[in-house]
């Protein structure tokens, strides 16, 4: 939706700060592309990832179930804005599925059905003079939601490390991966060694959960 | 659950250390509990408010439902730890219902069915080897869950200032509000003035949604 | 040095999906100036202001004295990028002057005087091998440094109330206020009521520290 | 200086909660301390380590160098109280002397004559009547300092990853192994790998200008 304009320069010329006398208003329009790589390669290669704060994303995640967005705000170094259920009407009750309910018909059907009864049974409620706000006691996680959420690169990083993991739950890492693919294509020096755990740093931290893609190795042994 | 011991102490030794040369090591045994009180309320008079983030406290909140700790988590200034869904069982799908709800005979028959429907629902899915995961899309709002909190005593005056609040949804509400009973429990020098905006601040913020409890004035007029 | 683009568009479209069911993708292109002014008028009247952490400014300070650094490194809610002191040439050690020292001809002598030993004994403690880290312990609050600060506007807003009061030190309020021009022609709907808190609030919490411009009042009374 | 009272009986009934129906009051005072060590080791292991952000540790850092401060309070995720400079008398401006400096009696001379030069500088400064605050301008970075921190254990030990390391400025270092010291006697099951990146992860982040106590290994190679 919007990204501080230019990222990479902004964080290199912070970079830069920290190492010389000249102030970044002078280096940051005097940076190559070339030397933007190589302060970053640098910088990020010792572990001084606080320069990538400087560049902040703004998503407008869309669709996704309230069980996804209960585990996107709980990342508490970011800004949220989402939908209140306090004024959502009943027409828009459409839910997320999920694929493996999706794929078997028995299932599907079943969900489907509660799904009606649930939204039948809210505007019921609603008719019977309950609060919007204590109606939707009643609705399902599966409820769409939106959500606009700003974070820095460093955050974002974090956050692809846990979201991006295949034992992470499906709907987040959709969205993880989605946002992964944003950020790659606006800032491709400082994204790309991210993405889960195994990809960016080697190892996977998940023991005998792991999915297997890599070996595991335990935390320091 | 568990606070900073002696709470009131460690954070009036952290303010004299702004103003004198003497380290927090020697003032903490040595002050008296009136001069505790004297130099909180001048500090927070000046609105110095920072030296109280040094007091800090844990609550297990129990028994509510997800919609209340979906506004909980978003006070980002805290630490949460919350019972996950991928280990529920369906026995314990007790929800929470609303007073509004509670009251009305033809709404509460109505949602108490919802929910046993919903239940079933949720049984056959799994039944038919739908993950924990998934089948948890179709549980509503209304599903109780624990959650740890700890927060610091500057983050839990500004979270009372909004969740004591008439406005505040009742749940939250009352949470809050027991939470507040708590904190002027065991440290009533920090807490005295605690409670919605219009206790601690004398003004109402909410205009023309106010609760009329006092005189409304906007900011600044 | 950098700015969230149109960062009232962001923030504004952000505002409207806590309210309707639209996505903020839709709504960004679509709004008007002065649909992005009723907004946000709206919004932050009611004190929901978390919606204007969306936008975020990034400032290149240069040439302040680490004092003020060291005051400015305290609102956490923020990234810094800070010159090092490993890396400090004593050519570039021409210190800060405050205006109280500059304005008395016998206080600037000394002051000057102080500075000139101050960097030949940098120099020669540097020349008998001691560590840069080390031989900078020497050096006076007055150095001067740069810092590359990222901040949202919603702790901008915070920053701008206790930094541009009359009662902080000078050289941050100078910066403040310049950040504040800046913002102000960058975000007018935004910032038009920021300040100090007797400028945005219409009241002063300083007490019998008041400067005076308004009548004092204390909290709640 | 004060902890939250049975941090690992805190943060292990904590983290229960996430995987079982009982809430936090209940299991709090059932566990064993052979139970709290096992779950605590199993959460930690997954990487789960939000949990220990429940314990928080407040330390009175005392008679540190204001270059010392500078650096710690660049870590946002704590709260902190330090002696303000406005409010210093000259007779307790006693400098920090770095360990180099000390052993090298020609640096040392230089460097107690440069103190004792600056002190009567900035009392003759007051007497001419310049402020306290702007007369601080030519105290040096070595003046001593008091500061009150408080942590959680999730900070403390990223904290230590840093700053416990070789590669950090020695005083602050010095400050690091002791708070670990102290961290390590309270709740030895939370700390019992912390330390430097090479201890806690058994890699080293500094490529080129690691200190070789083990074989250095980039990210993700």
């Amino acid at each position: 939706m919007s990204h501080t304009p230019d990222p990479e320069r902004v964080c290199a010329a912070a970079a830069l700060t920290s190492y010389w006398y000249k102030g970044a208003s002078e280096t940051y329009d005097a940076l190559t592309e070339e030397e933007i790589g190589n302060i970053l390669d640098k910088v990020m290669g010792y572990g001084h990832v606080s320069v990538i704060e400087h560049a902040k994303f703004t998503f407008s995640i869309e669709d996704v179930s309230r069980a996804c967005t209960h585990q996107l705000v709980r990342h508490r170094v970011a800004s949220y804005t989402q939908q209140s259920q306090r004024y959502v009407k009943v027409e828009e009750l459409e839910p997320v599925i999920p694929p493996t309910v999706k794929s078997d018909p028995d299932a599907l059907r079943l969900y489907n059905d509660a799904v009606e009864n649930i939204k039948a049974v809210y505007s019921k409620l609603v008719d019977l003079g309950i609060p919007n706000e204590d109606a939707r006691f009643i609705l399902p996680n599966a409820t769409r939601t939106n959500i606009v959420v700003t974070m820095n690169a460093r955050e974002l990083r974090h956050f692809f490390k846990f979201r991006c993991c295949e034992r992470a739950q499906w709907e987040i890492r959709e969205v993880a991966n989605r946002m992964l693919d944003i950020c790659k294509s606006v800032a491709p020096k400082i994204f790309k060694r991210a993405g889960p755990t195994c990809v960016c740093e080697g190892r996977c931290p998940e023991g005998d959960l792991s999915c297997g893609r890599i070996k595991v190795s335990s935390n320091g042994s």
